[in-house]
């Protein structure tokens, strides 16, 4: 076939298959890193590839998907994109580890208008960093341009965790019972959840812009709202053998809030009555700043407790004590009550 | 706490929790036809759960993730929304089965700027039809509303699948040699790729919209463009029951096309010597219409070949008997030949 003159290319309609490449293997290095001895890579091919532990005595594979929802936004405004990586690793991780599940690997997907080759590395580094803590390996990943989907200068994250547990050690509301202690583990912030009414809220309610420094914090707008997501994957890890049976339930507070989740790792006929301590100075600035109400806040946010962890009132003890030794700030929330007039457990705040 | 009379709340942030939940209700009843023994459901919580088949020795986990594409893009013009679910399940599953695997679950991500319940079913809807062909289940999946980040009535979609396989059954480069038999099972379209530059075409350069009818595929564009990506799972599965060892390795052709992928699965100082049956009108159409040039058009599209067989010599006609038994069309493409000049794998289209 000769090759007509005004002839049109895929280039041309907006994908640049050669950045894709660059892309690919800009990022090799990264995800090679992150490996872990189940990876078995002896292969290129179509997908990711990895053992299933064989020390696990029926095993069920544990998986979760997340975004980061619109913090990327803020990522966005102050161009810094290294630290979303992390957020989308924690979304997923701290969802699977809350089973008892021992993170495996993660695969992303990465969705822009045209691929910026220092904003795609940025952001793939950072869940490189975020596997790396969680213990998971990166073994897979689409970088998708799209284009006319996405802005100049965005993108959409997916991410997705495979990790294993075995059956018998199972975490859920089957092992709660009444008289069971309750312990929240310090989150870092707002972590991926309630961004687009934060940042209604500082953008529009306050006027205020991401460089704009906020006394009560110490820090600008931006930097407070760019903390990364806590990863628990090492405490919750540390959990499982210090604790051992003992250690009952794990909720990972995220969209809904604390009233949105903790019912979800509970018995019927249970309530479980908490006490939270100080809320941090963000969620304040933000309740006082909308205002938002307080329940609105608690069905929107952490409120500063990023992980519930539910143990036998025996184990309490060794569960703080194991959490805080790994780094964790720990509060005593309160117990699992009995109730029988609610037919689905519910949270009371006290 | 006194509720402030201005006070806001996450829905006039854009942000509509009851949608999101009245959604996951809906999609409760697809997702749970889509069960396979080994979903592990006996639990809500944060994840999904699902056994490793026992049965199988030194199992491998095989993952992959994908998207659409700007194949979304027709659905958003012409309002059909049933059939892209099917093609994400598609592009993830035909990856994983490449490995020899059999698919277990998926998880999908879908993200919008503000969540319309109907188009959202509608997708998942497909999600789930494709998980019943591809024989895995819907086991979890996000469904993110993010303001201001896609336009109106506009979405992105991300897939997970994982599968399993004994290691000793691990399809690829390994396994082939020279003098192996090359089949090609027919596409059903573009599938899912290059959908930025067929659109150019159609839109730009044919002047034509989606309701427009093209004589030469006696549908219109859009019915062309929207016919789901061929799911291969099940008929890979029944080739690795009939050809058994003899089996190779498969290729899913995808971004790339045929000299971009089949590569990927070949040994060093080898070479696929192939001869492309024609080519089908709707990638005539396309080449001419822009005009594309051929190599533009070889390394975009999937040309008519969806899924490349190579078989050991003697084991050829058992696979394609077994694949045309399962409905499909089969074509033989050539074979496996010698190369020791070049340094890696290439395709040579005879």
């Amino acid at each position: 076939m000769t090759a007509p003159v005004m002839a049109i290319t895929y280039r041309e309609a907006g994908v640049d298959i050669d950045a894709g490449d660059e892309l690919v293997e800009r990022i090799k290095p990264l995800a090679r890193a992150t490996r872990i001895p189940e990876v078995f890579d002896d292969i290129g091919g179509f997908a990711g590839l990895c053992h299933v532990p064989p020390d696990i005595e029926e095993p069920l594979l544990v998986s979760g998907t997340d975004g980061v929802g619109t913090k990327l936004k803020v990522a966005f405004a102050t161009g810094h994109h290294g630290t979303v990586g992390q957020d989308l690793v924690a979304m997923c991780v701290n969802d699977i580890v809350t089973c008892g599940a021992r993170p495996l690997f993660f695969l992303d997907y990465f969705g822009c208008g045209r691929l910026e080759l220092g904003v795609a590395e940025a952001v793939i580094k950072g869940i490189a960093d975020g596997c790396k803590l969680a213990g998971c390996a990166l073994i897979g990943g689409e970088t998708a341009e799209l284009p006319g989907m996405y802005a100049n200068g965005e993108y959409d994250l997916a991410g997705f965790a495979v990790g294993v547990v075995s059956k018998k050690k199972l975490l859920g509301p089957r092992r709660v019972k009444v008289g069971d202690r309750i312990l929240g583990v310090a989150s870092t912030g707002l972590h991926s959840n309630g961004y687009s009414l934060a940042r209604r809220v500082f953008e529009q309610e306050m006027g205020l812009g991401y460089d704009s420094v906020v006394p009560e914090l110490g820090k600008t707008v931006g930097e407070a709202l760019l903390v990364p997501t806590k990863i628990y994957a090492r405490q919750v890890q540390s959990l499982l053998g210090a604790v051992g049976p003992g250690l009952h339930a794990l909720c990972h507070v995220t969209g809904g809030g604390l009233p949105g989740n903790l019912p979800r790792v509970l018995p019927k006929a249970t309530r479980a009555r908490i006490h939270l301590p100080e809320i941090p100075a963000l969620f304040q600035v933000i309740a006082k700043g909308g205002p938002v109400e307080e329940a609105e806040m608690l069905r929107t946010f952490n409120m500063g407790i990023g992980l519930v962890v539910v143990t036998d009132e025996k184990d309490a003890d060794t569960a703080r004590r194991t959490l805080t030794a790994q780094g964790a700030v720990v509060h005593d929330l309160g117990v699992i009550v009995r109730d029988d007039e609610s037919p689905e457990p519910t949270v009371e705040l006290i």
